[in-house]
Parts: structure tokens; C-alpha cells; sequence
């Protein structure tokens, strides 16, 4: 049988002090804010997973009224985030069930699809750790020392998430100390000697964390 | 004084034979067909400049029809394409007078900036050749013999175009025998031996080959 699944939807993005752009996840594209498309996606993906969404506390009593003006009623646990995304994303670990399986995904990336999500999840049931990645498409150049080389496109992936783990790796990888090494969760979890498997993602999977961004989800957001 | 400014586009997309997609670069996004986009980008960057398209010659009459249909009246010359990318390129040179500075831009980015070109253009002018280039936005892999590792994305750049050159040292360059490496028009200078200075791009300015990127442009382009 299945491990049960969670999702970790990590929206830890800063902002709302005075003068600060409202973070990202937080502003409405097709309709509501990025952060409701993101849960939403999950929830429709598995109607009884668990999702836990970490939030910096300051931005607890902003989120709140957005769920009330949006009249959003999609089941979550809310977490508290920490100083950085990996301490937000042990805070989130804290309320996760110790046998399943936990997806770890950023707030502002509402374009994932259900494919990629299974295909995660799937993958992850058997290896233990699974991340989604997508070909590069683009040309790209390494910086050296004096200058810069062309190197083979082909041999890179672009990483995107969810990226999913078996709970009791995920929770043992994030009890190491913080690393600056640590840019994302798949390698909280090679530091720690796990071996990362690559699954397919979806292109349209994009970050959103600029205003062309938020326009080019606009733009793919409604076939979603 | 400056040297005379040429830019070679390159709409080598193929298509058009039965089945087929149409190219990219013949599909209307915000009015009329990507290629004029990207035509009228250089034409509005500099009156005065030399524009050669090069495109292959099966889809000449098709492009025609299109120039009509769209009452198309930018000037250029037309240029017939090679067999590859590489051939293209050759054949755009051979309009390209001798002493002059050499953009090489893709058909499919009509998302350049006038700041960019205006860069790449000024830069080449001290260094012989310049090409554009963006951070790297997402994490990246890289692929190894078993598996993948993370890479310090900070120590890479995603390359795009227009790439600009010193017109004989292009030509000279262009006149290697043809080797598989050559991924851009950079690739083709350094094998010759000469030094690619870096200079900034803008995010923009994506290349439009799928479905996806042809909404994203539809998003984008109406600010340009």
C-alpha cells in the first residue's frame, strides 16, 4: 500500500515591512493570490493529503484576511516560518506524520502539474528521494577565473519542485547543521548521503519571483 | 568614429512542408508575425543600420504573402539559408561589408532590448565581441556518469543574443571548417581563438521555440 502523502508548500518569501513589494505570493494572478493557485493545485492533485504551508508569522494576519476577502476555504495546517527556508522547512517537518511520504514545495510555483506531482511522488515511493528537473534550453557559459567557457546544455537539468522524500530520511537529513551549501532540499538530503533521483517536470513550472514572472504566469495560469 | 552596425537575422526555423508545424518565427503574437517583431526591434534601435534576414528559400514565397498580408514595410536584405545554422550564417556574412560590427540575433527573440543590443554593439566595438547574457534565475544539475550533482548556479550564465563581432574577425572565424561544437556564434569565434566578453542581457529576451513560450511572448511583447 501507498504511504500516506504530504506536502510542505514553503511561501517564506519577506515583505510587508514599510516600504517593502508585497512578497510575491501574495499577489493575485487569474484571480486570486499565487499562494491559493499553489494550495489549490495540491488539494485538487489528492483531496485528502495533508498540506502544511509555512508563512512567516508576521504575514499570518495579512494571509488571513486575503483567505477572508478570497473567500478561500481549501483545508491546510498553517506552520511558522524560521529565519531562513531551511529552518521553515524543519518548522513544517514538526508536523508531519512520521511514516509518509513529504513533498517539499515552493508557495510561488503554482504551475506545477498533477503529472509532475505523481511522478514525484511515485518515484520517491521507491527510492526514497525524487525531485523533478526539466532540459535546459537555453545555450549557457561557466565563469572562470579570466573569462568564461561554453559547456554542453545537454549535460545540465534546470531543478524545480516538489521534491519528495521518505519522511524519516527528510527529518534526519534536516537535523544536520545548516550548511550555505543547502540551496535547495534535494541537497539537505545528498549532504546527508541519500542519492537524488531525477523524475520529469513540467516546463510551465516556472519560479515567480519578478513582475515579467508574474505576467508570464497570468499568461499560463487559466489552462491550469 | 563608430563603425557601421549590421545585424544578421536568423529565421532558419524549418516547416512549412506537408504535416508540418508552421515556424515559430511565421506565428502572429500581439498583431503580426514573431520575425517582423524582431525586425522592427533593430529597425527602431537604428534607422540607419544594415538588417539581412536569412531565411530558407523554400519558405520565401511564404514569407512574401505574409510581408503583404501584414502591409510589412521595414527595410532589409534577404538572405537564403544554409543548410544548418552554421551555413546560415555564412550566407547573411556574404552581404556584410567589410568594415562594420556584426550582430547575430535569432529570428525568434523579438524580446531584446534596445539597452541590450545598444551593450553588446558598444562592448564589441572596444573588444571585437560581445554577447548578452542573464543570471541564472533556477538551480541546476549537473549530470554525471551515475547520477547528478548540485551545481553553484552562481558560476553560470545563460547565454542569448544578438552576439556581436568585429566583422572580419566573425568572417575569418566563419571560415573554420564546421564542427559540431559550434552551439552559437561564440562558440565559432573562441574556436578561432579569440576572447567573448560578457556584457548584460535582458530577461526578456527568450527564445520562442514551443507553444509555451509563444504565450509568454504574447504577455510580454505589448511593452515593447
Amino acid at each position: 500500500m501507498s504511504k500516506p502523502r504530504t506536502v510542505i508548500i514553503v511561501a517564506g518569501g519577506k515583505g510587508l515591512r514599510m516600504n517593502a513589494d508585497i512578497p510575491k505570493q501574495f499577489i493575485a494572478v487569474s484571480g486570486k493570490p499565487v499562494l491559493m493557485h499553489t494550495i489549490e493545485v495540491f488539494r485538487r492533485f489528492d483531496a485528502a493529503m495533508s498540506i502544511i504551508v509555512v508563512l512567516p508569522r508576521e504575514q499570518f494576519s495579512f494571509w488571513d484576511e486575503l483567505c477572508r476577502r478570497y473567500n478561500f476555504a481549501v483545508s491546510y495546517k498553517l506552520a511558522e516560518g524560521g529565519e531562513s527556508r531551511f529552518y521553515s522547512v524543519k518548522n513544517g517537518l514538526e508536523l508531519v506524520s512520521e511514516v509518509s511520504l513529504v513533498a517539499v514545495h515552493d508557495g510561488v510555483r503554482p504551475l506545477v502539474s498533477a503529472e509532475a506531482i505523481e511522478r514525484c511522488f511515485a518515484a520517491a515511493e521507491k527510492s526514497g528521494a525524487a525531485i523533478p528537473v526539466v532540459d535546459m534550453v537555453e545555450s549557457i557559459r561557466q565563469l572562470t577565473g579570466n573569462g568564461s567557457v561554453a559547456v554542453d546544455r545537454a549535460a545540465y537539468r534546470v531543478v524545480q519542485t516538489p521534491q519528495v522524500f521518505d519522511a524519516p530520511l527528510l527529518r534526519e537529513a534536516y537535523d544536520q547543521e545548516f550548511s550555505a551549501l543547502f540551496t535547495d532540499d534535494a541537497s539537505v538530503v545528498e549532504a546527508f548521503g541519500a542519492k537524488i533521483q531525477l523524475v520529469e517536470g513540467n516546463r510551465e513550472n516556472i519560479k515567480i519571483t519578478t513582475a515579467m514572472d508574474l505576467k508570464i504566469a497570468e499568461a499560463l495560469l487559466p489552462e491550469f
